[in-house]
């Protein structure tokens, strides 16, 4: 595709000056937690639990986004958040992050820009900052963020802790990213939900909350809930029993869906990219995230949506919404 | 490209089925430095000095490698090696990685796993693990790896420390890498050379032994001898002389050059990816490297090759070789 004609390129000034442009964009100097800044053969941060939490994926060009539905900062804000979910989910607060970026050599320096606006606002929304990295040529662009997070003395969160007896609970939005894809590839404009899209909302401080309540397991749902609740029980040895009822419907799915004519259900329990926090917890400790995430300046949906039981797989008391098998990269 | 026709693909398990085999194929398990392994939100390796070394970068098919000149094993071994060099050249010893891939669908099982017993092979040289990581699809190949590292109490090796009056020392080889590329480039086999493009043969060991010795500053030479040092020449606000008689010149390479009737001197001084290791040392510092190298099992190229002075840049006391500019991935 046409990336900008006559405009200032990513290459006009070296690899080496795009790196030093970026680095003075992500501002990160003797910000908290980084012993050696950029510009070295490696990072130095810190790592004051003597444990770190460690998490990297690729966002890829044509697949996790089109250059023509998201601005750069708003893809640089998605590509950070994909991690720094992954990682709040741990249980962990976050530390620094590196990214490295591929592009083509003709990529207008201004996508860069906002691309390096983006990870760093993202990351700011959890009091990280992004240390270092690399840039390469390609044909298109992909972007490979990894993030570090510090456990602060507790144990990680981890997907196999869930026990029968538990409750399935969920913070943060479900289904809004998936209508918002639909939407998009459907031509039609709705800004609320394409931006749901284009730069989740992921609400961090639930997943610390969720933690400091007592979740048991807990998981970010990048892959659908349903999806996502099958890797839980399966790391933990249960079922997880759901109710379709109890699943939230938010007035905005239901209008998209209606213009569309599909199952806004099936956003619900299959959509992935929202990056809500789903855990599972005892009952007591189900009421303490309540109060817990109550207290949060902005309000985070919150929703008791299933149990933990013997078994295996993820099953539903009542009729399982259309399309729950998940996400899978391979076959989308 | 035909990337294999009706082979056993990398999507025919689908995703979580490819992450599992490769996981299986990494063999990471309750390795020393992994706490919480593959298969969770993240992974939890140790830090027990409280600080991590972080590197990361891209390795992309069709510019770090061809499918054609390089088996996966191969591939997998060098985009390793590229990291755990940068890794090493900060003077820690090696913590587990994480890797990301993108790959097409119709990949070749049989390639992701060649890939992944490269990355473990190669990982394995300096004691390391690959604890975690994610797939995407895509068009082509590209491999994120993500380094981590432990200082054991020492201060990083930093580019900044070079003061006047250093000697400048390089262990490990210069510029097979470069040749074996050209060799490849031309259509002439020559399978030694063209193995040190295809695998680096990293001298991880010689970088800890002259951080051990007294090094001022290091770095590994991945973009060439003089636009490295030029790195650690402006970083640390120095000149950097170098002897072009100094520069070893081995007879391989010689060879490879009357035979494509180029200078090979090129090849020394400018050509990257063999991931050498050049530090700044005081004279009686580079006498105990020479001492604690010659300990090595495997023989380490070394040559002291210039000297730090007053000033800025990287200059020649005689006639400085071909092309001696470095290497700019948008440039190349």
């Amino acid at each position: 595709m046409d990336r900008g004609g006559a405009a200032i390129t990513v290459s006009d000034a070296g690899e080496f000056g795009l790196i030093a442009r970026i680095a003075a964009r992500l501002g990160t100097g003797a910000s908290d937690g980084v012993l050696v800044g950029p510009g070295d053969d490696a990072a130095v941060v810190t790592a004051p639990d003597g444990r770190v939490v460690v998490t990297t994926d690729l966002t890829v060009e044509g697949r996790h986004f089109r250059l023509e539905w998201s601005s750069p900062y708003d893809v640089g804000r998605r590509a950070a958040a994909r991690r720094r979910a992954d990682g709040a989910a741990m249980g962990g607060r976050a530390t620094p992050g590196v990214v490295a970026l591929a592009a083509p050599p003709d990529q207008p320096r201004e996508w860069a820009d906002g691309l390096a606006d983006g990870l760093r606002d993202e990351c700011a929304l959890v009091g990280a900052v992004v240390v270092g990295g690399d840039v390469s040529a390609d044909d298109h662009v992909t972007i490979a963020v990894t993030a570090l997070g510090d456990l602060a003395g507790r144990s990680p969160v981890l997907r196999a802790g869930a026990v029968p007896g538990d409750v399935v609970v969920v913070a943060g939005r479900l289904g809004y990213a998936a209508a918002g894809l639909a939407l998009l590839q459907a031509g039609r404009a709705d800004e609320a939900l394409a931006g749901a899209h284009r730069r989740p909302q992921v609400a961090y401080a639930a997943a610390a909350r969720l933690a400091a309540a007592g979740a048991t397991a807990m998981v970010d749902v990048s892959d659908g809930l349903v999806a996502d609740l099958g890797h839980v029980a399966a790391a933990s040895g249960v079922r997880i029993e759901l109710a379709t009822d109890d699943l939230p419907l938010p007035a905005d799915l239901v209008e998209a869906a209606l213009a569309l004519g599909v199952d806004p259900m099936a956003w619900v329990a299959g959509g992935g990219d929202d990056h809500a926090f789903a855990a599972t917890m005892p009952g007591d400790a189900a009421l303490r995230a309540v109060t817990l995430l109550a207290d949060l300046p902005e309000p985070v949906p919150f929703a008791q949506v299933g149990r933990v039981v013997a078994g295996a797989g993820v099953t539903f008391v009542d009729a399982p919404p259309p399309g729950v098998g998940g996400h899978e990269h391979w076959r989308a």
